[in-house]
This record gives structure tokens, C-alpha cells and sequence, in this order.
């Protein structure tokens, strides 16, 4: 199948995981009955995006309320569904900042740790960090649907162009990335870094962010985003609480694949990714 | 040293490789005269951006005129100067876009040899195929100044992220990218790539176009631009001839590199470039 409408719910996240799965619910299904076949809620949105809670709010696989919840809603509605993230534990007590991803039966096809944790002291600005709580994840997640193949990674992963890169010489053409970028990082490179890995990997590439909330301790820059292979922006909200719906054309993407043939032109006598 | 002025010198190239060596002269007396320590040229500056002349316009290595032309106004005015790129023919009738780099004593420090060439079909907007004409280097240029590693590349070869990374894991925070974007690549990609660069490996890179002329068989998109470590523009000429002067503090690059160390978190355990 050549299209696919998507939908971005960039829903406000609150401090009480009922009330945040309640929403998701709600938005899952006005975007679904807008015929989305591939939804994505943001990064940490059963969750305030907070250290100090993190373990609180964690579930463990299997076994967890969200991922059973989000299942069913998968299955109900007969959609691909990325459940954002949400902070899971395992065995160990380990804490990891996973998406877990779901088919149009509700069975989960891929799950994903965000690889790289979110560690920044701009100056008077920002402050975070993840690593003194969260363990980070080890590998590369695509996956297969009926729609060709997928890929998904979690908000401060798309800052390491290789990762991106490796997803799509492993064939994924939809690269989603759930996402909370904040009021420093936000307005400098959001738009910046989705245009750019849809354009050199000529990929789709969607970015789900939580709608900004003032009262939160860590303030999400909202704007969620789908760019396109040309390096486009296909579709964007602002900051607040609303579903992003864009059909996406996967011949547009093998057109300009050869019109300007990037993957090919990679010189891999001269440097090669291990791994690829 | 932690400051540097340098200079991007955007010339129109005419058919006439004396009339153009007269330009780049006058030129770089201005930037040196302005203070510029490290002055760029752009891409094919001695000759038309034209498959059917790079053979007539190409200068064997040593010997040629061009080169002794740069490396005594490098010596006369004591800056390192990135001599944009000249068609180079070597002892097999090979053709390269090379770029020849001299230090203050008109020493030549390094050569690039473009790397990808420049093979595009982007139906009712633009064609080139470089390589039914020139033949395509296999190195990644870093070298070595008072000011620390730079490191120099050619157009076409900014779209691959890999390069320009290996370059700054190499240790070069200055990437020097003579260039000559067109009127379709340059308003949709040129901005966008050069930020991207910039800001993934934290370095500052400079982007040296001809200016632009409609009577060319190539119009070029003009449009030099210099980008800092923060993904910001720090200086940006329009489509004329001009010369674009800025001072690059190094100093804020390692403020940056410490506040949000990319480089450090990347994941060398799942990804890894060869040669790195």
C-alpha cells in the first residue's frame, strides 16, 4: 500500500496516569475515526516528564495497565499504534523510557528504550538529567506492517544522525519519534533536526510531543511534526493540545529517491557504519 | 589561538579563467585587508560550473597556473586560504574538483579531491551529471593550522552525513565547504544542510557559492553562508558578489560541546563509523 494517513495526538500530559490514559483514549479515537491507520501519542504521556516520578508511575512488561490498555484500543480500532513512551522497570528495578508499538490486532510487533538519555546543562536555561534515574536501551527498533517497514526512537535519540541513518538503510521509510523537547532546545532545533533526517535519509519522519504545559516542571515545547524526503514540513501543530493528521505518499519518497539518489551516492569504500 | 576571523568570498565566475583569477585576487585583498586570517573561494572559481569546459579549464598539479597564482597571495597577505576548486587533470587524463589549501607561507597543506560527485535528475528542474566527466577523490581532508583542525569538503559532499562527521571526530571545528548549489537544491536544501552540520557535530562550517549568474548554463544559488556549533546562522550573503566577513570565537564551541556533549553520548557501542 503507497499511503498511509497518520496521526500525531499531541495531548497535555497531567500529573494522574488515569486521567492521561483517559485522553489518549479519547484522542486515539477521533483520529482514528478521521481514518488514521497509524497513530502515535508523545514521549512519556501517562507521566509527567520528571525524575522524581518516574519510578512511581513505571509498569512492569507484561503485566502493565497502559500496555494492556493500549492493546486493546489497538485491536478495537484496527490500527498500528506507538504508545509514545512511558517509563517501564524491569526485573532488576532498572527504569527505561520505552515506546512500545502495537499492530491492528493489538499485539505488540516492537518496543523500544530510548538509547541515548536526555543529559544537558545549557547554562541558566536547562537543566536535565535522565541518567540519574533512567538505563538506557540498546538497540535499533524497525519494524514490519503491511505498510512497508518502520522504525521508532525516542526524543533526544534523533540528535545522532547514525541511528536515523541505520533505520533507514535497514528499509524503514516512516521513522517515528516520540518526543519532549523543551523551551531552549524547542524553538533552536526541533524543526531543524526532523527536516534534516527526513532529508538525508529521504524518509518520512514524525515527531509527537507532548501539548505545552506552563505548570509543569519540565515544559514541553509542543509543535509536533511530520517532515517529509524532500526535507519539507508536511504538517505541524503549535503548542497546544491537537491531532496532526497527514496522509503520507510512499511513491513521493521513491521519486525523489531517484531523482536525487543520496542512498545510493554513499561512498562506503570511505565510510561505512558498522552494523549496516 | 580562539579567535578567528575569516572571510567567504563570493565571486562571479566569469568564461574567462584570467578575468576570474583577477577577481579572486581583488577579493581576497579586500578580506585580507579587513583582517580576514582564513579566506575561502568557491567552488570551480577559474572556471564555468560545465561539463563541456572542465577539461579546457583543467590545470595539471604541480605546475598549473592557478595553483602558483594562490600560493603567492597566500604568502603576500599571510592567511591560509581555501582555494575554492579548480578542474585538476592528472597524468592519466583523469579530472577531479580539487580544492588546494595553503597555508600563511603559500604552502600547499592539503588537497580534496570532491568526493561525491554531483549526479542529479529532477524531472523539469534541474540535471547534472558530473561523473560523465570527472573522476571522484577518496579522502577525508583534515588538516592542521594555528588555529586548530579544519577540514574541507566539496558541495555535493555535505549531503552525506558521514563524512562531515568522521571530519570532526577527527578534531576539526572548522569544515570549509566551497560549493555551488543551484536554484532548485540551493532554496529548498542549502540553509537546512549547513545548520544541520553544524549543529549535529558542533563545529562551525562555511559554505563559499559563486555568486549567482542568470547568463550561466549553471545558476548558481549564491548565498554563502557560515553556521555555528548551536545550529544557528552566524552570517549569510544574498545571490550578489560579495564578501561575507565574520569572527568565529572557538571559545563558544567548547562552551556548547560542554553544555550538551554530543559527542560524548554517542552510542559507539551500537554505532560506529569505519575509520573513526
Amino acid at each position: 500500500m503507497k499511503k498511509i494517513k497518520v496521526a500525531l495526538c499531541q495531548m497535555v500530559v497531567s500529573e494522574n496516569k488515569e486521567k492521561n490514559l483517559f485522553t489518549a483514549h479519547k484522542m486515539i479515537n477521533e483520529a482514528a475515526d478521521k481514518g488514521a491507520k497509524l497513530v502515535v501519542l508523545p514521549e512519556m504521556f501517562n507521566c509527567p516528564y520528571d525524575n522524581s516520578v518516574f519510578s512511581d508511575f513505571a509498569e512492569a512488561y507484561p503485566g502493565g495497565t497502559t500496555v494492556d490498555y493500549l492493546s486493546k484500543i489497538a485491536k478495537e480500532r484496527e490500527i498500528y499504534l506507538v504508545g509514545g513512551s512511558i517509563p517501564e522497570i524491569d526485573g532488576l528495578g532498572s527504569i527505561y523510557n520505552t515506546s512500545y508499538i502495537f499492530n491492528t490486532y493489538g499485539d505488540i510487533i516492537a518496543s523500544h528504550r530510548k538509547v541515548h538519555l536526555f543529559d544537558i546543562d545549557v547554562k541558566g536555561k536547562i537543566v536535565f538529567k535522565e541518567s540519574d534515574v533512567l538505563s538506557s536501551g540498546d538497540d535499533i527498533t524497525v519494524f514490519e506492517t503491511e505498510y512497508g517497514k518502520m522504525a521508532a526512537a525516542i526524543c533526544y535519540d534523533i540528535r545522532f544522525p547514525e541511528i536515523i541513518r541505520l533505520m533507514a538503510l535497514k528499509g524503514a521509510k516512516i521513522i517515528i519519534i516520540p518526543a519532549a523537547f523543551n523551551m531552549t532546545t524547542g524553538p533552536a532545533h526541533w524543526d531543524l533536526l526532523f527536516k534534516a533526517r527526513a532529508l538525508d535519509n529521504q524518509v518520512f519522519v514524525l515527531g509527537c510531543s507532548p501539548a505545552r504545559n506552563n505548570q509543569a516542571s519540565y515544559i514541553a515545547y509542543g509543535n509536533s511534526i511530520i517532515t517529509g524526503p524532500w526535507g519539507d514540513v508536511i504538517g505541524k501543530l503549535d503548542e497546544k493540545e491537537g491531532i496532526l493528521i497527514k496522509e503520507l505518499d510512499l511513491e513521493s519518497l521513491d521519486l525523489i529517491r531517484e531523482q536525487l539518489p543520496l542512498l545510493k551516492h554513499r561512498r562506503k569504500d570511505i565510510y561505512k557504519l558498522l552494523g549496516e
